[in-house]
């Protein structure tokens, strides 16, 4: 039996060009190779999310990348929104909360958005809110947010806005700047393609102020200290050098594609695999779905053999339910490398697992209806 | 030209051995196949560090391991003792007080270990100290302190220590258990032969205790969490799985060869390419030299050019020094998987740039010595 291919929205399955790179002998951090690398990665970050803000890696998984922009970006004492409808959504809470920050928390069900209305109330009542903090793509339900809305409405109010972008990066087109998020992470792991290790930030000259005029002790995640550093092509401590030498591969592989035309392939891979779904009885989970992972909700007690059975029998790996969801959903990765034809043996497997969990009878049903999506589609 | 080989001390040369499972197709972290590598791993680590305690990775440089004792080890308040004599061990001291905690420094010359006499003077004086940071080989100097001593004064005293053994293990017999270190800091890129990315931490009962009774905000760092997910071959948080699957290998090729042979190994390595600097003209820099790094000091003016010309025309790179010592020192690494004969190059290479430079004027002095050294060695 082969090792199961990824297809997990988090990590995703590494491409043979940057698996190899990650073989190639060490090279030393300090020296003018790493700091050209170092540089085009921070360029390739800036090209993908449309900013000219300063790109700052960390080494670390994307979660102490969140951990940095609540720390340099608040104070002890501060108030702060949160938008949660998730796992992750509700990490930043918890992270806040652990600073001892007070939450104000707006809360949709998991599966649902936050709503911009709901954004600007919370708002109207608590004037004193600096920072919003909130999730573009919630990887736990496969939720998308609009993240834009929230930002015009945040500064509207004269606070920040900080969005967690880990799942939605090159799943879906970010602009940062003419968004205007203030702070926007991502994870190496996911769109970016390489081995989980390495996270980024883009940080707007209104958050380096706010982080200037006072925030949280630290240091690893000294984000002023790792702008400073990235001028000269360095970083404040020893990088994950073979993670940087990764993404910078996966930067250049981004810009062949062109990144128009890599948002473009998540678009039809997702909408083909949300139409293969529904075409196999399975309820899709989220309202407003992402391009990074489609969750699906089949007959209650089989989500959990699906998933095993998949990987088992056909060397698909994909995920399950995360806390609340641990059992009830199932949830299908299309985040990264993968082409018309890793989705056709993605949801052959799962044809194949339903059919023999007696959950839908007929063969085919699912891989036709993902034909017809693509032909539509035009892709 | 050829990519130099790295001779620095951290990031060492990765053995090509560890470099090809880097290249393997990626697993997920939520597996048995990961929690069985994961487990051989924490395993090894102890096994590496004569430990029964449990030690968990941290995806991030050494500094962020430090970072991770500081806030698990402290609360707001705390008066600490930390032992300074350069860089990396003055970190400890910049760390705490990012946090607001009381340093009492202990400093030596660069160069020179504190001594276990000012030690117990500075807890004899300081009754209040609860922990004390210190470093058991300084990389910045290459000096290696009696962290054995200072955990009996510590102990005596009431308190805990917590060391940096960074660049000190593998390179040195470390005794976790029998010299009683409440907490050991590694780093991956050291001893262990990975690229840089990954940090562990030995976490003794004592220090598990302090950490329930309070410490400071903390999340990503959180080390009580990592010790409950360790249980269960877990991270709290996507680990950085290609460095972990490199470090099950490595610590089996520790183990293939004997942790014994291996820090006898380093020894030999470290006696012979101090007698081969020695011969040739240069002064050691450390009076208690570690066997991690061999730091010397070349006439005023050459050490930039030296490594240079090592570099450039030798493809032998090995390192300056740092902050107070740049451009006055040379650090030869020896720390890792170097055999007899890459000893012979890089003195080979140093010989031919103090050559070039005009430093010395006969070749051979260096690697006549360095072989000596080892006949005498037996090994």
């Amino acid at each position: 039996m082969k090792q199961a291919k990824l297809f997990t929205p988090g990590p995703t399955a590494v491409p043979t060009e940057i698996l190899e790179t990650m073989a190639r002998p060490l090279i030393h951090h300090r020296t003018e190779p790493f700091r050209d690398a170092h540089r085009e990665v921070i360029e390739g970050l800036q090209y993908i999310m449309q900013t000219k803000n300063p790109v700052v890696l960390v080494t670390s998984s994307g979660t102490g990348a969140m951990e940095a922009a609540v720390v340099n970006m608040t104070q002890p004492g501060d108030k702060v929104l949160v938008t949660v409808n998730g796992k992750f959504s509700n990490r930043w809470s918890l992270i806040a909360r652990r600073y001892g920050i007070e939450t104000v928390e707006v809360d949709a069900e998991w599966g649902d958005p936050v709503t911009p209305d709901q954004v600007e109330r919370t708002l109207d009542d608590n004037p004193e809110i600096s920072v919003m903090f909130t999730t573009h793509s919630e990887t736990s339900t496969g939720v998308l947010q609009d993240v834009a809305a929230f930002a015009r409405i945040a500064h509207d109010h004269d606070a920040l806005i900080v969005a967690d972008g880990i799942s939605s990066i090159v799943a879906h087109p970010v602009c940062v700047d003419e968004w205007g998020l203030d702070v926007m992470i991502g994870g190496g792991q996911k769109g970016v393609m390489i081995p989980p290790g390495l996270a980024y930030l883009s940080i707007s000259p209104a958050a380096i102020a706010k982080m200037g005029a006072g925030r949280q002790p630290c240091y690893y995640f000294d984000l002023m200290a790792a702008i400073k550093s990235a001028e000269n092509g360095d970083t404040p401590y020893t990088p994950a050098i073979t993670l940087v030498l990764a993404m910078q591969q996966a930067v250049r592989m981004i810009r062949e594609e062109g990144i128009e035309n890599v948002t473009a392939r998540h678009a039809a891979n997702a909408g083909a695999v949300r139409a293969a779904v529904t075409a196999l009885g399975l309820e899709l989970f989220a309202s407003t779905p992402s391009n990074a992972v489609t969750a699906a909700r089949p007959p209650e007690g089989t989500a959990g053999e699906i998933v095993n059975t998949m990987e088992q029998k056909y060397g698909v790996k994909i995920a399950g339910g995360q806390a609340k969801l641990k059992g009830k959903i199932i949830r299908l990765g299309h985040l990264g490398c993968y082409s018309r034809d890793d989705m056709q043996t993605m949801i052959g497997a799962l044809e194949g697992a339903l059919v023999e969990l007696g959950v839908t009878k007929e063969i085919g049903a699912g891989v036709d209806a993902l034909r017809r999506s693509y032909e539509e589609s035009g892709s």
